[in-house]
Protein backbone atom coordinates (compact mmCIF):
# COMPACT_ATOMS: atom_id res chain seq x y z
CA UNK A 1 0.00 0.00 0.00
CA UNK A 2 2.94 2.38 1.11
CA UNK A 3 4.54 1.40 -2.36
CA UNK A 4 1.20 2.11 -4.34
CA UNK A 5 1.15 5.75 -2.89
CA UNK A 6 4.74 6.56 -3.53
CA UNK A 7 3.98 5.26 -6.86
CA UNK A 8 1.32 7.59 -7.46
CA UNK A 9 3.43 10.59 -6.04
CA UNK A 10 5.95 10.18 -7.97
CA UNK A 11 4.28 10.09 -10.63
CA UNK A 12 1.79 12.71 -10.39
CA UNK A 13 4.31 15.24 -7.86
CA UNK A 14 6.24 15.99 -11.49
CA UNK A 15 2.80 16.74 -13.49
CA UNK A 16 2.05 19.25 -10.99
CA UNK A 17 5.39 20.79 -11.62
CA UNK A 18 4.99 20.59 -15.67
CA UNK A 19 1.83 22.18 -14.96
CA UNK A 20 2.75 24.99 -12.86
CA UNK A 21 6.17 25.63 -14.99
CA UNK A 22 3.68 25.82 -18.24
CA UNK A 23 0.39 27.56 -17.82
CA UNK A 24 1.81 30.11 -15.52
CA UNK A 25 1.21 33.22 -17.34
CA UNK A 26 3.81 35.18 -19.01
CA UNK A 27 2.23 38.48 -17.21
CA UNK A 28 2.90 36.71 -13.69
CA UNK A 29 6.41 37.04 -14.49
CA UNK A 30 7.84 39.54 -12.00
CA UNK A 31 10.09 42.37 -11.94
CA UNK A 32 10.58 43.95 -8.60
CA UNK A 33 10.91 47.87 -8.83
CA UNK A 34 13.61 47.59 -6.19
CA UNK A 35 15.90 45.24 -8.21
CA UNK A 36 16.91 46.43 -11.40
CA UNK A 37 19.51 43.99 -13.22
CA UNK A 38 21.60 47.09 -14.32
CA UNK A 39 21.63 50.71 -12.96
CA UNK A 40 23.25 53.88 -14.38
CA UNK A 41 23.23 57.25 -12.51
CA UNK A 42 24.23 60.13 -15.18
CA UNK A 43 23.85 63.68 -15.22
CA UNK A 44 22.06 65.36 -18.36
CA UNK A 45 23.31 69.39 -19.42
CA UNK A 46 21.28 71.47 -22.06
CA UNK A 47 22.58 74.48 -23.37
CA UNK A 48 20.20 75.98 -25.19
CA UNK A 49 21.43 77.97 -28.59
CA UNK A 50 20.57 81.80 -28.29
CA UNK A 51 22.24 82.87 -31.23
CA UNK A 52 25.95 83.74 -29.93
CA UNK A 53 26.85 80.50 -27.76
CA UNK A 54 28.00 78.76 -30.42
CA UNK A 55 31.39 76.95 -29.35
CA UNK A 56 29.11 76.16 -25.79
CA UNK A 57 25.70 75.62 -26.84
CA UNK A 58 24.48 72.10 -26.93
CA UNK A 59 20.48 72.50 -28.31
CA UNK A 60 18.59 74.55 -30.69
CA UNK A 61 15.21 75.74 -30.57
CA UNK A 62 13.69 73.77 -33.65
CA UNK A 63 10.06 75.45 -33.39
CA UNK A 64 8.92 78.05 -31.09
CA UNK A 65 6.25 78.65 -28.35
CA UNK A 66 2.72 79.56 -29.38
CA UNK A 67 1.16 82.50 -27.01
CA UNK A 68 -1.25 79.50 -25.21
CA UNK A 69 0.00 80.35 -21.55
CA UNK A 70 2.94 81.79 -20.57
CA UNK A 71 5.70 78.40 -20.12
CA UNK A 72 6.81 78.18 -23.75
CA UNK A 73 3.86 75.54 -24.79
CA UNK A 74 5.04 74.03 -28.12
CA UNK A 75 8.61 75.10 -28.37
CA UNK A 76 10.52 72.24 -29.41
CA UNK A 77 13.73 71.57 -28.27
CA UNK A 78 16.52 69.32 -30.66
CA UNK A 79 19.58 68.60 -28.46
CA UNK A 80 22.98 66.63 -28.31
CA UNK A 81 23.68 67.00 -25.01
CA UNK A 82 26.96 65.74 -23.14
CA UNK A 83 26.20 63.05 -19.93
CA UNK A 84 28.51 62.91 -16.95
CA UNK A 85 29.25 61.14 -14.21
CA UNK A 86 29.19 63.63 -11.84
CA UNK A 87 27.16 67.03 -11.68
CA UNK A 88 30.07 69.14 -13.23
CA UNK A 89 29.69 70.61 -16.88
CA UNK A 90 32.80 70.19 -17.70
CA UNK A 91 33.56 66.74 -16.53
CA UNK A 92 34.36 63.89 -19.04
CA UNK A 93 31.30 62.90 -20.66
CA UNK A 94 30.63 59.09 -20.36
CA UNK A 95 27.71 59.49 -22.69
CA UNK A 96 25.68 61.38 -25.43
CA UNK A 97 21.97 62.09 -25.22
CA UNK A 98 20.59 62.80 -28.55
CA UNK A 99 16.58 63.46 -29.16
CA UNK A 100 14.09 66.35 -28.34
CA UNK A 101 11.92 68.17 -25.96
CA UNK A 102 8.79 70.01 -25.74
CA UNK A 103 7.17 72.64 -23.56
CA UNK A 104 3.83 71.41 -23.25
CA UNK A 105 1.53 72.90 -20.42
CA UNK A 106 -0.32 76.19 -20.03
CA UNK A 107 -0.19 76.25 -16.04
CA UNK A 108 3.36 75.24 -15.51
CA UNK A 109 6.58 74.25 -16.89
CA UNK A 110 6.46 70.64 -17.72
CA UNK A 111 7.67 69.15 -20.80
CA UNK A 112 7.80 65.51 -22.73
CA UNK A 113 11.17 63.86 -23.74
CA UNK A 114 12.29 61.53 -26.35
CA UNK A 115 15.76 60.70 -27.16
CA UNK A 116 18.83 58.06 -27.42
CA UNK A 117 21.56 57.64 -25.10
CA UNK A 118 24.72 56.68 -26.86
CA UNK A 119 27.60 54.94 -25.01
CA UNK A 120 30.94 54.49 -26.51
CA UNK A 121 33.78 54.19 -24.12
CA UNK A 122 35.56 51.14 -22.50
CA UNK A 123 32.86 50.84 -20.22
CA UNK A 124 29.83 50.40 -22.94
CA UNK A 125 28.97 50.36 -25.83
CA UNK A 126 25.21 50.70 -27.80
CA UNK A 127 22.28 53.04 -26.81
CA UNK A 128 19.59 52.95 -24.42
CA UNK A 129 16.20 54.34 -26.16
CA UNK A 130 13.95 56.62 -24.05
CA UNK A 131 11.09 58.65 -23.59
CA UNK A 132 8.02 60.31 -21.31
CA UNK A 133 6.55 63.27 -19.67
CA UNK A 134 9.04 65.15 -17.60
CA UNK A 135 6.36 67.02 -15.16
CA UNK A 136 9.07 69.11 -13.89
CA UNK A 137 6.93 70.40 -10.79
CA UNK A 138 7.36 66.68 -8.90
CA UNK A 139 10.36 66.13 -7.33
CA UNK A 140 11.04 62.77 -9.30
CA UNK A 141 9.37 61.65 -12.35
CA UNK A 142 10.12 58.29 -14.13
CA UNK A 143 9.89 57.93 -17.96
CA UNK A 144 10.22 54.48 -19.96
CA UNK A 145 13.22 52.91 -21.42
CA UNK A 146 11.55 51.37 -24.34
CA UNK A 147 14.76 49.51 -26.00
CA UNK A 148 18.43 49.23 -26.32
CA UNK A 149 21.30 48.06 -28.35
CA UNK A 150 24.59 46.99 -28.35
CA UNK A 151 25.71 45.99 -24.53
CA UNK A 152 22.27 47.28 -24.20
CA UNK A 153 20.60 44.76 -26.56
CA UNK A 154 16.70 44.80 -26.07
CA UNK A 155 16.92 46.29 -22.61
CA UNK A 156 13.80 48.24 -21.21
CA UNK A 157 13.54 49.88 -17.96
CA UNK A 158 12.69 52.78 -15.88
CA UNK A 159 14.51 55.90 -15.76
CA UNK A 160 13.57 58.72 -13.16
CA UNK A 161 14.63 62.27 -13.85
CA UNK A 162 15.55 64.45 -10.63
CA UNK A 163 15.99 68.44 -11.56
CA UNK A 164 19.44 69.31 -10.01
CA UNK A 165 19.53 72.91 -11.63
CA UNK A 166 17.11 75.29 -13.95
CA UNK A 167 18.44 78.01 -14.78
CA UNK A 168 16.09 79.90 -16.92
CA UNK A 169 16.07 77.56 -20.46
CA UNK A 170 19.48 78.19 -21.33
CA UNK A 171 21.27 75.64 -18.86
CA UNK A 172 19.92 73.34 -17.13
CA UNK A 173 20.96 70.01 -15.44
CA UNK A 174 18.78 66.70 -14.53
CA UNK A 175 20.27 63.55 -12.88
CA UNK A 176 19.15 60.69 -14.65
CA UNK A 177 18.69 57.50 -12.68
CA UNK A 178 18.77 54.62 -15.12
CA UNK A 179 17.29 51.34 -13.99
CA UNK A 180 16.59 47.96 -16.51
CA UNK A 181 14.61 45.55 -15.79
CA UNK A 182 15.27 43.29 -18.59
CA UNK A 183 19.59 42.76 -19.20
CA UNK A 184 20.27 40.47 -22.03
CA UNK B 1 12.05 -5.13 -12.33
CA UNK B 2 8.95 -2.95 -11.68
CA UNK B 3 11.44 -1.49 -8.99
CA UNK B 4 13.67 -1.03 -11.41
CA UNK B 5 11.65 1.02 -13.80
CA UNK B 6 9.99 2.80 -11.54
CA UNK B 7 13.03 4.32 -10.04
CA UNK B 8 14.29 4.73 -13.48
CA UNK B 9 11.56 7.12 -14.50
CA UNK B 10 11.88 8.77 -11.28
CA UNK B 11 14.68 10.45 -12.38
CA UNK B 12 14.30 10.65 -16.14
CA UNK B 13 10.93 12.40 -15.39
CA UNK B 14 11.86 15.48 -13.42
CA UNK B 15 14.77 15.35 -15.85
CA UNK B 16 12.44 15.95 -18.50
CA UNK B 17 10.71 18.74 -16.60
CA UNK B 18 13.96 20.20 -16.04
CA UNK B 19 14.70 20.67 -19.75
CA UNK B 20 11.54 21.21 -20.87
CA UNK B 21 11.39 24.54 -18.94
CA UNK B 22 14.50 25.82 -19.55
CA UNK B 23 14.68 25.71 -23.45
CA UNK B 24 11.41 26.44 -24.45
CA UNK B 25 12.51 29.57 -26.00
CA UNK B 26 11.13 33.04 -25.36
CA UNK B 27 9.74 33.93 -28.35
CA UNK B 28 6.86 31.17 -27.44
CA UNK B 29 5.75 32.75 -24.70
CA UNK B 30 2.05 33.42 -25.71
CA UNK B 31 0.14 36.86 -25.48
CA UNK B 32 -3.38 35.95 -26.89
CA UNK B 33 -5.12 39.62 -28.79
CA UNK B 34 -8.07 38.55 -27.19
CA UNK B 35 -7.21 38.01 -23.27
CA UNK B 36 -5.50 41.42 -21.94
CA UNK B 37 -4.38 41.18 -18.37
CA UNK B 38 -5.16 45.04 -17.81
CA UNK B 39 -7.82 47.24 -20.05
CA UNK B 40 -9.01 50.90 -20.12
CA UNK B 41 -11.13 52.40 -22.17
CA UNK B 42 -11.18 56.75 -22.68
CA UNK B 43 -11.90 59.25 -24.38
CA UNK B 44 -9.08 61.85 -26.30
CA UNK B 45 -10.27 65.55 -26.36
CA UNK B 46 -8.25 67.62 -28.53
CA UNK B 47 -9.37 71.41 -28.83
CA UNK B 48 -6.48 73.35 -31.16
CA UNK B 49 -5.65 77.12 -30.06
CA UNK B 50 -6.97 79.18 -32.33
CA UNK B 51 -5.35 82.05 -30.96
CA UNK B 52 -8.51 83.63 -29.19
CA UNK B 53 -9.80 80.40 -27.56
CA UNK B 54 -7.05 80.66 -24.76
CA UNK B 55 -9.64 79.48 -21.66
CA UNK B 56 -10.90 76.22 -23.44
CA UNK B 57 -7.94 75.33 -26.15
CA UNK B 58 -6.05 72.63 -24.73
CA UNK B 59 -3.57 71.71 -27.68
CA UNK B 60 -0.79 74.59 -29.99
CA UNK B 61 0.48 74.25 -33.47
CA UNK B 62 4.41 73.91 -32.86
CA UNK B 63 4.81 73.59 -36.61
CA UNK B 64 2.83 74.86 -39.89
CA UNK B 65 1.86 72.89 -42.43
CA UNK B 66 4.12 72.85 -45.62
CA UNK B 67 2.56 73.00 -49.06
CA UNK B 68 2.61 68.91 -50.01
CA UNK B 69 -0.72 68.20 -50.91
CA UNK B 70 -4.35 69.55 -49.16
CA UNK B 71 -4.18 67.31 -45.97
CA UNK B 72 -2.15 69.75 -43.58
CA UNK B 73 1.49 67.51 -44.36
CA UNK B 74 4.09 68.54 -41.80
CA UNK B 75 1.69 70.23 -39.33
CA UNK B 76 3.05 69.07 -36.19
CA UNK B 77 0.68 69.94 -33.00
CA UNK B 78 1.59 69.38 -29.28
CA UNK B 79 -1.00 69.44 -26.86
CA UNK B 80 -2.06 68.40 -23.01
CA UNK B 81 -5.50 66.59 -23.70
CA UNK B 82 -8.24 65.40 -21.01
CA UNK B 83 -8.86 61.70 -21.01
CA UNK B 84 -12.61 60.94 -19.64
CA UNK B 85 -14.37 57.81 -19.28
CA UNK B 86 -17.31 58.49 -21.27
CA UNK B 87 -17.54 60.81 -24.51
CA UNK B 88 -18.44 64.42 -23.06
CA UNK B 89 -15.72 66.82 -22.78
CA UNK B 90 -16.88 68.32 -19.92
CA UNK B 91 -16.89 64.84 -17.73
CA UNK B 92 -13.93 65.11 -14.92
CA UNK B 93 -11.08 64.04 -16.83
CA UNK B 94 -9.46 60.61 -15.31
CA UNK B 95 -5.96 61.09 -16.84
CA UNK B 96 -4.36 63.15 -19.32
CA UNK B 97 -2.43 63.01 -22.24
CA UNK B 98 0.42 64.67 -22.97
CA UNK B 99 2.77 64.52 -26.22
CA UNK B 100 2.46 65.24 -30.22
CA UNK B 101 1.03 64.48 -33.42
CA UNK B 102 1.64 65.70 -36.71
CA UNK B 103 0.00 65.21 -39.82
CA UNK B 104 1.81 63.40 -42.48
CA UNK B 105 -0.18 62.34 -45.98
CA UNK B 106 -0.65 64.03 -48.99
CA UNK B 107 -3.73 62.67 -50.41
CA UNK B 108 -5.65 62.30 -46.93
CA UNK B 109 -5.81 63.04 -43.62
CA UNK B 110 -3.03 60.74 -41.26
CA UNK B 111 -1.59 61.35 -38.70
CA UNK B 112 1.27 60.00 -36.36
CA UNK B 113 1.23 60.24 -32.59
CA UNK B 114 3.60 59.80 -29.39
CA UNK B 115 2.37 61.21 -26.48
CA UNK B 116 2.06 59.78 -22.09
CA UNK B 117 -1.38 58.96 -20.30
CA UNK B 118 -0.31 60.57 -16.95
CA UNK B 119 -2.99 58.89 -14.40
CA UNK B 120 -3.24 60.29 -10.99
CA UNK B 121 -6.20 59.47 -9.31
CA UNK B 122 -7.54 57.27 -6.48
CA UNK B 123 -7.96 54.47 -8.75
CA UNK B 124 -4.55 54.77 -10.98
CA UNK B 125 -1.49 56.72 -10.74
CA UNK B 126 1.17 56.42 -13.22
CA UNK B 127 2.01 56.54 -16.64
CA UNK B 128 1.74 54.84 -20.01
CA UNK B 129 3.68 55.65 -22.93
CA UNK B 130 1.81 55.75 -26.49
CA UNK B 131 3.45 55.69 -30.20
CA UNK B 132 2.37 54.93 -33.85
CA UNK B 133 0.44 55.74 -36.99
CA UNK B 134 -2.97 57.01 -36.95
CA UNK B 135 -4.39 55.96 -40.41
CA UNK B 136 -7.66 58.20 -40.13
CA UNK B 137 -9.57 57.04 -42.87
CA UNK B 138 -9.60 52.86 -41.10
CA UNK B 139 -12.38 52.45 -38.64
CA UNK B 140 -9.83 51.49 -36.27
CA UNK B 141 -6.07 51.49 -35.74
CA UNK B 142 -3.53 50.19 -33.44
CA UNK B 143 -0.54 51.78 -31.79
CA UNK B 144 2.01 50.21 -29.40
CA UNK B 145 2.10 50.91 -25.88
CA UNK B 146 5.53 50.73 -25.51
CA UNK B 147 6.46 51.61 -21.73
CA UNK B 148 4.70 52.45 -18.36
CA UNK B 149 5.80 53.35 -14.89
CA UNK B 150 4.14 53.71 -11.33
CA UNK B 151 0.48 51.14 -11.08
CA UNK B 152 1.28 50.42 -14.61
CA UNK B 153 5.61 49.52 -14.07
CA UNK B 154 6.81 48.08 -17.46
CA UNK B 155 3.73 47.32 -19.18
CA UNK B 156 3.29 46.96 -22.84
CA UNK B 157 0.40 46.45 -24.81
CA UNK B 158 -1.67 48.22 -27.55
CA UNK B 159 -3.89 51.46 -27.91
CA UNK B 160 -6.72 51.30 -30.55
CA UNK B 161 -7.88 54.20 -31.83
CA UNK B 162 -11.85 55.12 -33.15
CA UNK B 163 -12.93 58.39 -34.54
CA UNK B 164 -15.59 58.94 -32.09
CA UNK B 165 -15.84 63.11 -33.95
CA UNK B 166 -13.44 64.99 -36.43
CA UNK B 167 -15.25 68.56 -36.17
CA UNK B 168 -11.82 69.98 -38.61
CA UNK B 169 -9.24 70.25 -37.59
CA UNK B 170 -10.44 72.56 -34.07
CA UNK B 171 -12.13 69.55 -32.44
CA UNK B 172 -11.58 65.94 -32.48
CA UNK B 173 -12.10 63.04 -29.72
CA UNK B 174 -10.57 59.55 -30.19
CA UNK B 175 -11.43 56.53 -28.48
CA UNK B 176 -8.76 54.71 -27.01
CA UNK B 177 -9.15 51.26 -26.24
CA UNK B 178 -6.00 50.51 -24.23
CA UNK B 179 -5.39 46.72 -23.91
CA UNK B 180 -1.97 45.89 -21.60
CA UNK B 181 -0.56 42.31 -22.16
CA UNK B 182 2.66 42.61 -19.74
CA UNK B 183 1.70 43.63 -16.75
CA UNK B 184 3.50 43.60 -13.15
CA UNK C 1 17.45 1.88 3.16
CA UNK C 2 17.82 1.88 -0.48
CA UNK C 3 14.12 2.40 -0.67
CA UNK C 4 14.38 5.13 2.02
CA UNK C 5 16.89 7.09 -0.02
CA UNK C 6 15.40 6.49 -3.74
CA UNK C 7 11.81 8.08 -1.61
CA UNK C 8 13.58 10.79 -0.22
CA UNK C 9 15.20 11.41 -3.94
CA UNK C 10 11.69 11.06 -5.32
CA UNK C 11 10.48 14.34 -3.08
CA UNK C 12 13.00 16.40 -3.53
CA UNK C 13 14.43 16.59 -7.07
CA UNK C 14 10.57 17.83 -8.19
CA UNK C 15 10.77 20.36 -5.28
CA UNK C 16 14.29 21.40 -7.14
CA UNK C 17 12.68 21.53 -10.30
CA UNK C 18 10.19 23.78 -9.01
CA UNK C 19 12.37 25.92 -7.41
CA UNK C 20 14.81 26.21 -10.45
CA UNK C 21 11.56 26.98 -12.62
CA UNK C 22 9.77 29.68 -10.24
CA UNK C 23 12.86 31.88 -9.36
CA UNK C 24 14.99 31.92 -12.53
CA UNK C 25 14.83 35.69 -13.05
CA UNK C 26 12.61 37.05 -15.69
CA UNK C 27 16.47 39.04 -17.08
CA UNK C 28 18.17 35.73 -17.53
CA UNK C 29 15.83 34.97 -20.58
CA UNK C 30 18.50 34.77 -23.70
CA UNK C 31 17.68 36.55 -27.08
CA UNK C 32 20.62 35.79 -29.68
CA UNK C 33 21.41 38.77 -31.55
CA UNK C 34 22.16 36.14 -34.57
CA UNK C 35 19.09 34.20 -33.83
CA UNK C 36 16.13 36.58 -34.72
CA UNK C 37 12.46 35.03 -34.78
CA UNK C 38 11.51 37.11 -38.08
CA UNK C 39 13.80 39.08 -40.18
CA UNK C 40 12.87 41.48 -42.56
CA UNK C 41 15.44 43.57 -45.12
CA UNK C 42 13.81 46.65 -46.75
CA UNK C 43 14.71 50.11 -48.48
CA UNK C 44 13.31 52.91 -47.68
CA UNK C 45 13.21 56.22 -49.97
CA UNK C 46 13.06 59.50 -49.33
CA UNK C 47 12.49 62.38 -51.37
CA UNK C 48 12.37 65.97 -49.71
CA UNK C 49 9.99 68.69 -50.84
CA UNK C 50 11.56 71.69 -52.00
CA UNK C 51 8.68 73.43 -53.24
CA UNK C 52 8.13 72.11 -56.67
CA UNK C 53 8.29 68.09 -56.55
CA UNK C 54 4.90 67.72 -55.53
CA UNK C 55 4.35 64.69 -58.07
CA UNK C 56 7.62 62.49 -56.47
CA UNK C 57 7.46 64.16 -52.97
CA UNK C 58 7.32 62.23 -50.48
CA UNK C 59 8.63 64.06 -47.45
CA UNK C 60 8.42 68.13 -46.13
CA UNK C 61 10.66 70.06 -43.75
CA UNK C 62 8.21 70.32 -40.94
CA UNK C 63 10.77 73.08 -38.64
CA UNK C 64 13.81 74.57 -40.52
CA UNK C 65 17.47 74.31 -39.41
CA UNK C 66 19.21 76.86 -36.85
CA UNK C 67 22.13 78.19 -37.44
CA UNK C 68 24.25 76.15 -34.74
CA UNK C 69 27.17 74.60 -37.10
CA UNK C 70 27.08 73.63 -40.70
CA UNK C 71 24.31 70.16 -40.53
CA UNK C 72 21.39 71.34 -40.83
CA UNK C 73 20.62 70.90 -36.72
CA UNK C 74 17.13 71.37 -35.66
CA UNK C 75 15.69 70.69 -39.33
CA UNK C 76 12.46 68.38 -38.31
CA UNK C 77 11.36 66.28 -41.38
CA UNK C 78 8.20 64.77 -41.21
CA UNK C 79 7.55 61.36 -44.26
CA UNK C 80 5.06 59.12 -45.96
CA UNK C 81 8.24 57.23 -47.18
CA UNK C 82 8.01 53.81 -49.45
CA UNK C 83 9.80 51.02 -48.64
CA UNK C 84 11.16 48.54 -51.09
CA UNK C 85 12.31 44.85 -51.02
CA UNK C 86 15.22 46.20 -53.47
CA UNK C 87 16.91 49.50 -53.89
CA UNK C 88 15.03 50.87 -57.06
CA UNK C 89 12.91 53.45 -56.22
CA UNK C 90 10.65 52.66 -58.35
CA UNK C 91 9.85 49.12 -57.55
CA UNK C 92 6.75 48.32 -55.94
CA UNK C 93 6.52 49.42 -52.56
CA UNK C 94 6.05 46.63 -49.84
CA UNK C 95 5.07 48.84 -46.67
CA UNK C 96 5.37 52.16 -46.08
CA UNK C 97 7.34 54.29 -43.43
CA UNK C 98 5.63 57.30 -41.74
CA UNK C 99 7.13 59.50 -39.12
CA UNK C 100 10.22 62.05 -38.84
CA UNK C 101 13.23 62.38 -38.33
CA UNK C 102 15.20 65.21 -37.65
CA UNK C 103 19.25 66.19 -37.85
CA UNK C 104 20.72 66.75 -33.94
CA UNK C 105 24.72 67.77 -34.55
CA UNK C 106 26.71 70.93 -34.53
CA UNK C 107 29.85 69.19 -36.13
CA UNK C 108 28.59 66.35 -38.96
CA UNK C 109 25.74 65.38 -40.24
CA UNK C 110 23.37 62.54 -37.93
CA UNK C 111 19.46 62.33 -37.33
CA UNK C 112 17.38 60.50 -34.90
CA UNK C 113 14.34 58.52 -36.38
CA UNK C 114 10.43 58.08 -34.74
CA UNK C 115 8.06 55.92 -37.24
CA UNK C 116 6.12 53.45 -37.79
CA UNK C 117 5.99 50.95 -40.77
CA UNK C 118 3.07 50.18 -41.97
CA UNK C 119 2.34 46.48 -43.87
CA UNK C 120 -0.64 45.37 -45.57
CA UNK C 121 -0.15 43.12 -48.46
CA UNK C 122 -0.98 39.34 -48.82
CA UNK C 123 2.56 38.58 -47.34
CA UNK C 124 2.08 40.82 -43.67
CA UNK C 125 -0.48 43.27 -42.53
CA UNK C 126 0.14 44.98 -39.16
CA UNK C 127 3.17 47.69 -38.02
CA UNK C 128 6.43 48.22 -36.77
CA UNK C 129 7.50 51.01 -34.05
CA UNK C 130 10.57 52.06 -34.47
CA UNK C 131 12.95 54.45 -32.73
CA UNK C 132 16.55 55.69 -32.40
CA UNK C 133 19.65 57.25 -33.27
CA UNK C 134 20.59 57.50 -36.49
CA UNK C 135 24.54 57.91 -36.45
CA UNK C 136 25.02 58.86 -39.95
CA UNK C 137 28.83 57.96 -40.23
CA UNK C 138 28.79 54.71 -38.61
CA UNK C 139 28.92 52.16 -41.60
CA UNK C 140 25.87 50.52 -39.95
CA UNK C 141 23.62 51.57 -36.58
CA UNK C 142 20.86 50.35 -34.78
CA UNK C 143 17.48 51.62 -33.59
CA UNK C 144 15.35 49.85 -32.12
CA UNK C 145 11.96 47.88 -32.70
CA UNK C 146 9.64 48.74 -29.84
CA UNK C 147 6.41 47.57 -30.83
CA UNK C 148 4.54 45.83 -33.34
CA UNK C 149 0.82 45.38 -33.98
CA UNK C 150 -1.41 42.81 -36.04
CA UNK C 151 0.67 40.37 -37.73
CA UNK C 152 3.51 41.75 -35.27
CA UNK C 153 1.73 42.27 -32.36
CA UNK C 154 3.68 43.08 -29.49
CA UNK C 155 6.72 42.22 -31.51
CA UNK C 156 10.22 43.52 -30.40
CA UNK C 157 13.86 43.98 -31.83
CA UNK C 158 16.28 45.73 -33.39
CA UNK C 159 16.55 48.13 -36.85
CA UNK C 160 19.70 48.23 -38.42
CA UNK C 161 20.38 51.44 -40.92
CA UNK C 162 23.06 51.35 -43.76
CA UNK C 163 23.18 54.33 -45.76
CA UNK C 164 22.51 52.89 -49.25
CA UNK C 165 22.90 56.62 -51.29
CA UNK C 166 22.61 59.75 -50.04
CA UNK C 167 22.55 62.56 -52.61
CA UNK C 168 22.08 65.64 -50.89
CA UNK C 169 19.08 66.09 -48.04
CA UNK C 170 16.99 65.83 -51.42
CA UNK C 171 16.98 62.03 -52.36
CA UNK C 172 18.65 59.42 -50.08
CA UNK C 173 18.15 55.58 -49.59
CA UNK C 174 18.43 53.57 -46.62
CA UNK C 175 18.55 49.69 -45.66
CA UNK C 176 16.80 48.44 -43.20
CA UNK C 177 17.78 45.24 -41.79
CA UNK C 178 15.16 44.70 -39.36
CA UNK C 179 15.42 41.74 -36.95
CA UNK C 180 12.24 40.53 -34.31
CA UNK C 181 13.68 38.76 -31.18
CA UNK C 182 10.71 38.98 -29.47
CA UNK C 183 7.24 37.07 -31.89
CA UNK C 184 4.15 35.69 -30.60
Amino acid sequence: MARLVEKVLCIIFPLLVIASCSVSPVHSRKFKASEPCKRIVLYYHDILFNGTNVANATSVIAANENKLGDFKFGMLVVFDDPMTKDHHLLSPPVARAQGFYFYDMKTTYNAWFAYTLLFNSTEHKGTLNIMGADMMDQETRDLSVVGGTGDFFMARGIATFRTDTFQGTEYFRLQMDIKLYECY
